[in-house]
Formats: structure tokens, C-alpha cells, sequence
């Protein structure tokens, strides 16, 4: 009986993503599904690759169990952003997604969704996204890609975040890329938003995507 | 529709989890249920609860949605575990924690069980457990007890993980407390198990309430 349940609501779920990719489309956005666990530094890398795209117009649809904490701190920045409350649930849908869409009215933008801080749910619903980017922190540890596959193998990009911590916890690098290549062919980057390392080149690529979409 | 089939689930779980609480109580088992998101520190926090406390019998019930590398490390360390894979499940339920314990088959002990690392479906679920315990760390940010607020307020003790990251992070100390104050009148720790501070006043505070349960 659960498993019926689950199966239709993300049959539904696929419907209004496939309308939400045409909504995007229709308004030149470039929307980037923007995954991690609590704290994997999701808000700040946002932040950093706004500031590096100063000649692109950047929203962002907020989401969180509670509380408006991020998009407070995004629009003191200047970001346009709009904040969904799930009010407990796990994930974003397409169908908040869409709402929150209409309330950021944007186009010829790059477009974050900034998900629920979860490392397991939201992998299971399409957004109709042009993009899944996975925000995995190095405090995090480096054995993620090993345990948290159904993630690390939807993502298409991952940003290996907090970069400057690599030493203070012991992280093993190599052994992180051997989980991830073990389950998935997605460009990682290397970002410190606190050095500044990796910012222009993640910026960059998600400029160009934008603008030869 | 949905809400029912939760509705039934819960129901459901929370009837195998009194079973599960009488279970613990014939064998004379603390059982901890331990909560976090991914890699802020649980199985650390258990292997130096093991150490600290050398006079108490400890077993773990590890959840992970794949992989057995948290068994396997703690299994080298002369801890008594079992796996249990949800294959993607985001927490653990009463049922899998009976199956788990009969694998486990200890008595006159505190048993530990990992969940699944999400800060928050397992909020949701009863294990039968003597103490929810969170493990929140600091790299994670000091804004979490605002955000995340069902976990936050669900924990009994909050062990605040990685401590010797405070400065590195630039975490609020303050900030986190006045958040879980907010929610929770939850005991906290503040603990590095690099450094040592806190294991051991913690490892105090379960082996008095197993010892007086």
C-alpha cells in the first residue's frame, strides 16, 4: 500500500516537473537544484557565486522545514529570493517549485532552488531542473559517496565545499573521489568560499551553461 | 490519501516500539537511539563513549542506507554491532531495531543505535529507545536549532559534536544555545573527541542513567 502511494505521488510529481522545465524554458531561467546535508555550506556558496556572476541576474527559491534565516541573509546581499516553508517535510516538490517560480518572477536568470538540507529524500523528486548540483562539505568526511549512493549518483555536479578544512579534520581526498567515481561520472569542484578557491571556476561553469542552454 | 497511509505507519511503528521498550527492559539494555545529520560525529562519539567507558558492556545497532564501513570500524575496535541497510529508507522504525537487537542478542548493557544520518525523518519515528540523543556538530553552523526544529526539539540530550572547530568555522556558541533553548529543554554537552573534552562527562551521564534506569 505504501509503495502504490509512493509511486503515484512521484508519477504526479514528474508531471508538474515536466511543466516546470517548460515554465523555465519559456522564461530563458537556468534552474540549478542545489542539494546537501544541514550545514554543507549550500546558503554561502550561493552567496559567492552571485557575487562572482556580477552580469547575471540570480534568484533563488528558499527551502526550509522552517524559519526564513537564509533568504534574510540572501536579500541583505541584494539576491532576489523567495522562501517555501515545508513545515516538516524532507524535500522540495515540483509543485512548490512552481509557486515558488511564480512568486520570484524572474527571467533570463540562473535560478537556485536551495532544497531541504537532506542527504537522502530529495534525490528521489525531479524539480524540473536544468540542473542537480550536490553541495558535499569536507566535515562531512570523505566516506559520503560511499554511504549515501542514491545522492552522489543523481548529482551531475558536485561542489566539495569548505575546502579549507581539509587538514583541521583529517579529510582524504582521494578516498572521497573513489567513492564518487564509483557511482557516478559528475564534474566536482574543489570550494573554499572562505579562500575563495574554486568560486570563479564553479561560477563560471554554471555561466556558460546558462548562456548555451 | 498520503496522510492517512502515514497516519497508519506511525501507528504501526509505535505499537513495535513499546514491544521494542519491553524488550530492552527484560534484557536490562539502555538503548539510545542516536540522531544527526551525515558525518556530524556519531560513530566517533560512540567509539569514545566505548573507550571512556571500559566497565560497561556496549553494543551498536548501526543504520546506514548502504555500506557497512561504520561496522567494520567499529567492529575493529572490539565493539559488538550489526548493519542494517534500509536500501534507501531516510530512517529507521521500531521493526528494524527488534530484528537488529535479536541479531545483537546482548544483555545488561547500553545499546546504541546509529540511525540513519538526516536531521529530520527519524524525528518521526519511536524506537522503543531509553534516550534520544542528537549529535549536531559545529562545522554544520551554529543557525540549526532555528532551522531544524522537530529534531531539535525531539532530543533529550543534544551532544554538540566537533567542538574544536569552534573557531575555525567562526561558530556562535551562543547563538545554538539560544536556538535550542527556544525549543528544548534538552540537556547539552559540548564535546570534541579529538581533544577528549566532554567524552567523558557524557559517557558519565549514560552509564548513571543505565545504572539507575
Amino acid at each position: 500500500m505504501e509503495v502504490i502511494i509512493m509511486k503515484e505521488l512521484l508519477e504526479a510529481n514528474d508531471k508538474l516537473a515536466e511543466n516546470n522545465r517548460k515554465y523555465f524554458k519559456d522564461r530563458n531561467i537556468y534552474a540549478v537544484n542545489l542539494m546537501g546535508s544541514p550545514g554543507s555550506g549550500k546558503t554561502t556558496l550561493i552567496s559567492a557565486i552571485n557575487k562572482a556572476l556580477s552580469d547575471i541576474q540570480i534568484g533563488v527559491i528558499e527551502g526550509d522545514i522552517e524559519s526564513s534565516i537564509d533568504t534574510e541573509r540572501l536579500g541583505k546581499e541584494g539576491v532576489k529570493s523567495v522562501q517555501i516553508n515545508t513545515c516538516g517535510e524532507c524535500h522540495l516538490d515540483a509543485k512548490v517549485i512552481r509557486d515558488g517560480a511564480e512568486m520570484l518572477d524572474m527571467k533570463d536568470a540562473i535560478v537556485f532552488i536551495e532544497n531541504v538540507g537532506n542527504l537522502i529524500c530529495p534525490a528521489e523528486f525531479d524539480l524540473g531542473e536544468n540542473l542537480r548540483l550536490l553541495g558535499a562539505s569536507v566535515p562531512e568526511g570523505d566516506d559520503k559517496p560511499f554511504k549515501y549512493v542514491p545522492m552522489f549518483s543523481y548529482a551531475e555536479v558536485v561542489a566539495i565545499t569548505k575546502s579549507d578544512l581539509i587538514e583541521a579534520v583529517g579529510y582524504d581526498i582521494e578516498n572521497s573521489y573513489k567513492g564518487l567515481r564509483a557511482v557516478s561520472e559528475a564534474k566536482a569542484f574543489e570550494i573554499s568560499c572562505k579562500t575563495g578557491k574554486g568560486v570563479n571556476e564553479i561560477a563560471d561553469y554554471l555561466k556558460n551553461a546558462f548562456l548555451n542552454m
